[in-house]
């Protein structure tokens, strides 16, 4: 029990300091399928959710049923978009339960309750994750409400306690979301391509991990979700110096020099704000006019003395 | 393959009529684990949110860790709070794998990377789920970024690719949540144990089942979130006459008489919208005005005549 050697006392505001549990719960995860055997027992509509749920997640997917039981959906996806790899025209056969071997998950939806019954037991003998539609006691995992915008993942869950709320819940969600939120992820896996491409070296990767999150910090996703490549370019003239420009600094009406970098870089040195001239220009600017201030006062002097 | 038997020929709409397949992502499913046995490998900040993770799932927990590598929290956890099951004051043995079999799911947050492949091995050839921290082809499942309001649980996941954006993501879900969202669904949840008190019947299933539903769609999340005991008797009194009353009939300005039920019932009987009174009342009232009206008049006439 982990009651033994209690002999540190603990501060009183121990408990603030960390996260309350908060029991009552499913352990929500995303289960890696691509390259998986899943078996979809049913044809009806709920199996042809099923069936988007789990290509999604590019599994391999068999799907067993008579065809007088397959729905018009799951015959599109069968015989016109032939995205299942391997239909059975038929229906689950009780003496032959070794064909589940095959599968890393088993997802029934049928209305033959004994026979449900009969693969889950089959499948939890076998360690193989398993969902009974609607009978929750034969479920290893429960599904939930799905939001999808390119990579981004949202799932709403309730536990299937209050089914219509979750679906509310995920509205209110949807709408908050951004649309381009997949953009914007997009966008941010370019921008670390483009820069492991200019800063390629093994040994620098937790420097580029560091600027990649502090472009992440100082653009805000709706930002993120604008940039361009033309901005992704002179966000990375910023690398050298470890410095990262801010939306308003590429975006804004700050003066940039036309896109040849190299120029840009010859004319300005490693300047640390795109769009600002470098300490050695204005060095360099101080210096001719201070020559040319000098040289007309001389010069003015010599006039006035000479006439 | 599915190739086969593609007698009938597709609409040419029908693939506008299905959700588009979208793969890349994983499979987001709220995992079960009330009563399951757990097993973390590890005692650092990472083992100590996977610690989280899975006791607000209900898990039966197990910490394998030596007590010098414990961080505060997975300390204050074990030692203070007690809700660890078994906390195990060693490495993971190598030698003896068997002490796995026992576990329905293995998470391991430790930093020697060849022991987490051999546990990873050891777990897959048992078919026991496991995650290695930080390690995603040794990751059964991945974990995402989570929002918890009661019985309410939401996950942002990114499948790893911008996991700052799927932050930023996170606190705008957060903020589009309604705060008592939590409450909503806990209400939902006591108005059907009332329901239920009021019509048992098993028969009647399904009918309960529309009738709450008719409740989730007639009142809206932010409408539930306020629903109190008195406003829950209210709605119920519509359900004899199959009639749900709305957030404004319930709480606007429509009269109610106070709360006695029984005494609304016996005046106004079943009256099919809360705070209108029943056509049995207005009948009521309709003989007594019709009677006093001709009094009046029949007495009228007879003072005249008397007069």
């Amino acid at each position: 029990m982990a009651s033994r050697n209690p002999s540190k006392c603990p501060m009183q505001d121990e408990a603030e300091r960390y996260p309350r549990l908060c029991p009552g719960g499913g352990l929500l995860i995303a289960w890696q399928l691509k390259g998986k055997r899943v078996l979809i027992v049913g044809g009806g509509p709920v199996a042809a959710g099923r069936l988007v749920n789990v290509l999604d997640a590019d599994a391999i997917l068999d799907v067993m049923c008579p065809s007088s039981g397959l729905c018009d959906e799951m015959r599109y996806r069968i015989y016109t978009e032939k995205v299942v790899s391997n239909y059975v025209d038929a229906n689950y056969d009780e003496a032959h339960p070794e064909i589940l071997d095959q599968y890393d998950m088993v997802l029934t939806a049928i209305d033959d309750v004994e026979l449900s019954k009969k693969i889950c037991y089959e499948c939890r003998s076998r360690r193989i994750p398993v969902n009974v539609a609607d009978v929750p006691p034969e479920c290893d995992f429960y599904f939930g409400s799905l939001i999808r915008n390119g990579p981004l993942q949202v799932m709403v869950s309730t536990g299937g306690q209050g089914p219509k709320i979750a679906s509310q819940t995920r509205q209110k969600i949807q709408a908050a979301i951004p649309k381009n939120v997949g953009q914007a992820i997009t966008n941010v896996g370019k921008l670390r391509a483009m820069l492991r491409k200019r800063a390629p070296s093994a040994e620098i990767g937790a420097r580029r991990m560091r600027w990649m999150i502090e472009v992440c910090e100082k653009w805000n996703l709706d930002e993120i979700c604008t940039m361009t490549e033309p901005d992704m370019k002179k966000i990375l003239d910023g690398w050298e110096t470890g410095y990262v420009p801010s939306y308003k600094e590429v975006k804004g009406g700050l003066p940039f020099l036309p896109s040849d970098v190299r120029l840009k870089k010859a004319l300005f040195g490693t300047c640390p704000v795109v769009g600002y001239p470098s300490p050695y220009l204005t060095g360099f600017a101080g210096v001719l006019l201070g020559a040319a201030v000098t040289s007309a006062v001389f010069l003015s002097r010599g006039l006035s003395r000479s006439s």
